[in-house]
């Protein structure tokens, strides 16, 4: 049985998770992975079992044996990466967003589309099972016409004020997983309004971002939506999505870490998830699993360029909701953007 | 020991309810019952054990035995009956709201002020076990500064249309309840944003309502809250209230009605509150118990005037709000309204 | 619409819960309420609502308007109490146990039998919603065939030992109201194997008790049970019933006491329920409100003699199969035992 | 960094299982898979990215680039693959149980022990993330003096009477990993008392064999302990761990597979884990990764020949009193075996 030949670009944090992830990958072996710092390519190396490393990413693209690549490098780096590697005809996995601008998001995705390349987008809580539980669930009318959805979405801590800089702000660094779940969940968003404040450091209000925030979707189904970000949750990561219809409600929760209760003088206790690497640690594995798989059998992966560019399109509304204290219309947004 | 005479006006659904409550509150003796329908007045006069029935609620506010009345009467009623008990000198416990203008509950309120009367309104959820629990916490600091409140309330189905076209609307007639959760756990509010559709039935529309709405609250605190409504849950009462702040967050949910599990094949059921009756069962017999402690001893009964009339401006600006597509200020609404 | 004339016999601590519950049963009016001690006797009679109050149970049971009686009272009198009230013609709910040993216990259900008196024991564990619900599934066939039961009962704390020392000891104070449940869940138990220790204080072993103890239930239809009890659980009230069969599993847990989840740094909190009191309030309630109905109705109120005179066979042959260490039979207890 | 060369030795459904978990160790390579079944070899090898297969185990036990075996053939070769890798100089990680009867058990064990090489055997609960929080938090004290353990194990649905002919019976197939849960959180057991029944297929029954258990354990500390087993849950895998102590009590359950809440008519609905190897998927990934780590490391792996031991000496008891019907010491059963 055939193995896809894989490049890793990129060995961050999130890359040495996705390293591990691969070698554990029956369908795929790792031939290389790319990062300028040695130490964190080498120790990815070691975790993917990878054959060869390069300090330059475009080499990685050019191995004659990498049939595949992972983008897993700084954001801004993303389109690039994305296009090169289209134009050499290597199927292509990248971490969200591939920008934080549509036209270089267009620009890339056109690159794909030109090339005919496989191209997936790392929305991982597609491939939770307990959000694939709940689209399956839908698919079978479980909860009839959907009237309202709601998404949480907290992280334990802010970020750095340098990645905070670069990172494009709270609703298209953050918030865009929640807003990819209303998409994979419940459909397309015709507008929204975004109220954004700063609770949790006046820093980063600064610097003209926003660190809580509720944005209201109106889908094009007539449903109602309402997302509640915050850089800030003491007890950890926290994520919860329902979804809310005539037949039933769904709901999507992050149950306690370990299945172990403490009860003790005066009640009891459980402990929670610390980060979204531990909740979706299994999310990660499923989608490159996944990835590999659709590429190796000819199948076009999920969730695609449409998908990327469908979620930047409501972070980039609800972005301009906010600062223009309206509710915008995503067609104001995309005026002629198209795949 | 002392027991403190009553009257029960209204004999409604929901006046049988306060009926079997009051015959089991030791410091209450039910002098009277009062409802123009006999056999209503008779069931209900069983029910709270009660000495004897009058046709006119009038007469029960005079009878010299009665000290206090509980009101139970349609909500068109619930201003003037307040006022009459309040010159004739009576403490006052009356079914939210006072009224669904803002003159008429402010008039009533006066009458209740000038003649010092004490008086409570009927929001239940304050006396729930689960609710107090998150107060105590909350003034415990368990939570830190607050940043972000969230309440859903779901009935099972719509009222009949006869009962909506006087009812207020949605905001006045179901939200108003989370407005107050608002109210009493976080503090007042400043201004709102609502957003209302029809999903459930168009009937509904026809007569200048909603049945499914998203109303966000601006607090005077910097804090954010949203509030979903729907006239219709198939799965039964659905109600849940979050705080979420800077050292942690409150959750009350209804949990299933019993503790009883049952594990088939596939996976596991339980079940669910079915109305509001029978979630807050316990928070009606004790928001009573309250109100008649207080009454003896002399105490101001809670929640009071300001908690009527503070709701009732939320839910006027949210319906102001909706009709017009805009952020509507509390101070618009109250304009001169004080007590 | 009549109401059944009850006096309550008995105003300790659980007579004092009793008076308020009989308050609010609307079938039921307290007529006289008996005990020694006078003041306990004023407070029960108020918390009653009741008319007159006696020194001595005995004349309560003659009063001419008293038509039935609610025993609350030390369980040495037990017996006798219901002898008299039995021989009276008044119908009689007794709190459990009937005796502490066969002979009384036969003796006392046979002059209820004699005297075609409607009789109930208190097991309120069949009132409380989850249990009735769980025998409800039972009927339906939710678990086909019975496998394998457990039921865990464990309290707060022990209670004084001048209590334990006429208590009968843990099986017949205790652990009957899960070999009750066993009963009305399960059906009849054909032998029963136990092992007692002392964990909790010493003291309770050498007045020859024991303070924690796990009993194995063989019931007739070849089903196996278990029952683990302690005197002492540091969190609360420890009440857990588990039912295994066939086709599924019933689970009638001790939810968290109020729907309220405190999420902190770490993890996440929720109360627990002090006692059987704040556990089971509405069960009390439940039962004296269908004692009272039944009574009125002319219908034979549950659980009736043979329940009280089932339960007890089982708490015998456990405290047999302790003292002797081997498996007893429940004919070897009963040996001559009938109704 | 160096890689540890590992054979893995059987390519059965749980064979295959740790060919992939293998994979995505990072210290390990895969240098052979053995098994004399070609097609399910090569296709263990290839979910092992191993580098080369072999027929017969014993070669692959010779290879000079294994330094390390994983045993995960038929029961009846662990203890001889055992004696040889030890006899190799091979550490070694193998599916429980060594054997079926004590003696093969003691002179594999007493192999690995003259060759002094490391072993682990195949308790993957204990490395299960509750289970590891359940022991963290004992060792911390959280639960003070143990008193009660209760250990429930039901599977799906009984294997095949081939499979169970040679099993040696639910006792040491089945409950032995409820037995060494035992151990891993309370400590030794002194005697056991073991009731079997027959319920879920007579055939079982004709083989010699029980489909149904309680197990009472007593352990040396005092404290007493039960085990509830069952070869058929209709529901899927159930698996739930109680340890109640002087200050509190832990409980691992199994929650639902999915954290996906369905809410419909009448109630709500979750899923439930199918089999122990949905349950336990992330255990057996954590205790190879940890063997593996261990041999690196020149650290002993953990759980060790005497875990081996223990749990079948507690197994062979229980198997012993279920047939005798009385208690059994395990020093009854162990006479003269010692490590």
């Amino acid at each position: 049985m055939k193995r896809l030949g894989v490049a890793l670009l990129g060995a961050g944090r999130m890359g040495q998770e996705h390293a591990k992830a691969l070698a554990g990958i029956p369908p795929a072996r790792v031939v290389a992975v790319a990062d300028p710092r040695e130490e964190a390519r080498e120790r990815a190396a070691y975790l993917a079992k990878a054959e060869r490393t390069y300090a330059d990413a475009r080499e990685a693209i050019e191995d004659p044996e990498v049939e595949a690549v992972v983008i897993v490098t700084p954001t801004a780096t993303h389109a690039e990466l994305i296009e090169a590697a289209a134009r050499a005809g290597k199927a292509v996995f990248s971490e969200k967003p591939v920008a934080l601008d549509l036209e270089a998001t267009e620009r890339a995705l056109a690159a794909v589309k030109e090339a005919g390349t496989p191209f997936q987008i790392g929305f991982q809580r597609r491939y939770d099972a307990g959000y694939r539980r709940a689209r399956r669930l839908l698919d079978e009318g479980a909860v009839g016409q959907v009237d309202q959805f709601r998404a949480v979405g907290r992280d334990p801590a802010p970020p750095p004020l340098a990645y905070l800089r670069t990172s494009g702000g709270l609703f298209l660094d953050m918030a865009i997983h929640d807003f990819d779940l209303a998409r994979f969940l419940i459909g397309e968003v015709e507008s929204v309004q975004a109220y954004g404040t700063v609770r949790v450091d006046p820093r980063i209000g600064e610097i003209g971002d926003v660190d809580t925030a509720i944005t209201l979707l109106f889908f094009q189904n007539g449903a109602q939506g309402v997302v509640e970000n915050s850089r800030r949750a003491a007890y950890g990561y926290d994520i919860r999505t329902e979804v809310f219809g005539e037949r039933g409600k769904l709901v999507v929760d992050a149950v306690p870490k370990t299945p172990t209760w403490y009860y003790r003088e005066g009640g009891l206790e459980a402990d929670h998830y610390h980060f979204f690497m531990d909740r979706f640690a299994q999310a990660y594995r499923a989608e490159l699993a996944a990835f590999v798989e659709a590429v190796n059998q000819g199948k076009e992966p999920t969730p695609g360029p449409e998908d990327a560019l469908g979620s930047l399109l409501i972070a980039l509304a609800a972005t301009q909701s906010w600062k223009e204290g309206r509710r915008v219309a995503l067609k104001e947004v995309r005026n002629g953007a198209s795949l």
